[in-house]
């Protein structure tokens, strides 16, 4: 099976779980119209994937996946909210408050933080499971102050526009960064239930992780700049007319295309300190894959 | 000691506990400032006194009490947004977005519900310990769109104004009863890591907790429309104000008196049927101090 194949079948296997978490009825009808609304399920991919790579199934990480890509749907549907990004379109198609409003798009997104945990710790049918909650407790780590809502604190308040490249890195390591690691680290973590799994798997899965985020962070930037609207998903220009300071802005697009493949090479070979038991080759290939994305 | 005394010395506890988790800057400011702006501290308390009754320590209960405290909390501090009740003072002080802003509270409180799954799963430094996945998932599942967030959905939305006091109930026993049932049962689980707790104290635990939360539910109706502003810590007369249906509204006031009574008559009973090792003397006592209280 070729990486595009490959991919496809992960996507549909989150895809087809995502379905059975709620039902269309009340607050869970804005939960699951942002949480369905497409998108590359990469977080969850790359659980699954990290699982096999360490030696499990794709089915053994598919809730922890799922899991985590609550947490990001819910972060999407947060920082789309007037008081935030006050963004009209995600993925094409009307973000949460435009549909629902704000008050039923804010509880959607705190629900969804809730349904993330209880996802992760009930994975498996299986709580009492000391793997469900050291996921668990990644994951709390990268979703809160020291990570994801700490990095879009930064983002769009802290001590106004980030001025270096340091500092920006700085805000993507949290604000991408950290939710990207514990998806990585989940996964390996899932395929420690039924076997050992080595240490170095670990570390390795969260250096990738570091990497890939730098990358992908790179290349949103410069896709807000190159890229195709309808393809993205989103406005095309809408950082240069927020005036915000990107890697784009500080960089120039050439050095953006070097940042973004260096970045890929070392999140590649950051998978060979692992002792792994079963192939990275689709991590690789993902890695790459994303250097690439129009989308 | 006597049951004042009792109750100071576990909030005393908690204030301690709460003290020790954030630093005064960026983000954690503003968590901060909702998180030691006071209260009752009925959850955290209610978790310690439950783990004595189950013939524990406070001590094996404070970081779970402080976790649920923490979700309380981020509810506060988004319930009070303009999108959602649109409040300027809780207990007395301006509200997160009132200091902050819309923006830095909308993150504070999800930073906030990270941070509460974080320290259940940490608690006593130990999170490979199935008491504290437990514990975790009774947490998210009390948290979630089957708890705190529907409620607060029906509440300010759903199909309008609720018209009977079935509706009323059920609304409050999600939005406020939940959470106070991940509290006591809590509590339980936390005396279970060092002894066996019988599974009838956890049933006793959350039945309690049930008929409490609807015997604080209808006082604080009353209190809307009987209590001092300066006691209660926010505005009298809001309900009637903004046209809210309350059980004052419903019942009248003589008739919520008597049902506060009852439901708290409902909560001491319901402790008899669990098999302690401690004693639940406290627990009655803090039933009965609640139905009476002014604030």
């Amino acid at each position: 099976m070729g990486f595009v194949q490959e991919m496809e079948q992960a996507r549909r296997m989150v895809e087809a779980r995502l379905l059975e978490f709620f039902i269309d009825e009340g607050l869970q009808t804005a939960m699951r119209y942002s949480l369905l609304a497409g998108g590359k399920r990469i977080r969850p991919v790359l659980a699954m994937k990290f699982c096999e790579a360490a030696g499990g199934t794709m089915e053994e990480a598919l809730d922890f996946g799922c899991g985590v890509e609550m947490l990001h749907t819910y972060s999407l549907i947060h920082d789309d909210l007037p008081c935030m990004d006050n963004d009209d379109l995600r993925r094409g198609k009307p973000t949460c408050h435009k549909v629902y409003g704000e008050c039923v798009a804010t509880l959607a997104g705190d629900a969804l933080q809730a349904a993330a945990f209880q996802t992760v710790l009930t994975a498996g049918g299986n709580w009492h499971h000391d793997g469900a909650a050291r996921a668990a407790c990644i994951l709390a780590e990268a979703a809160g102050v020291q990570g994801m809502c700490g990095g879009q604190y930064w983002d769009t308040l802290g001590d106004g526009q980030p001025h270096t490249e340091a500092e920006l890195t700085a805000i993507n390591d949290k604000k991408t960064g950290a939710l990207l690691r514990a998806a990585c680290m989940m996964g390996v973590i899932a395929a420690s239930s039924h076997r050992v799994v080595e240490d170095n798997c670990i570390v390795a899965a969260r250096d990738y992780a570091t990497n890939l985020g730098l990358a992908f962070q790179i290349r949103d930037d410069m896709l807000d700049v190159i890229g195709n609207a309808a393809e993205f998903g989103k406005p095309i220009g809408s950082d240069v007319s927020n005036e915000k300071s990107t890697y784009v802005t500080l960089l120039g697009l050439e050095t953006c295309e070097h940042r973004v493949l260096d970045y890929t090479q070392k999140a590649k070979d950051a998978l060979e300190s692992g002792a792994w038991r079963g192939s990275t080759e689709f991590l690789q290939k993902l890695a790459d894959s994303l250097a690439q994305r129009m989308n």
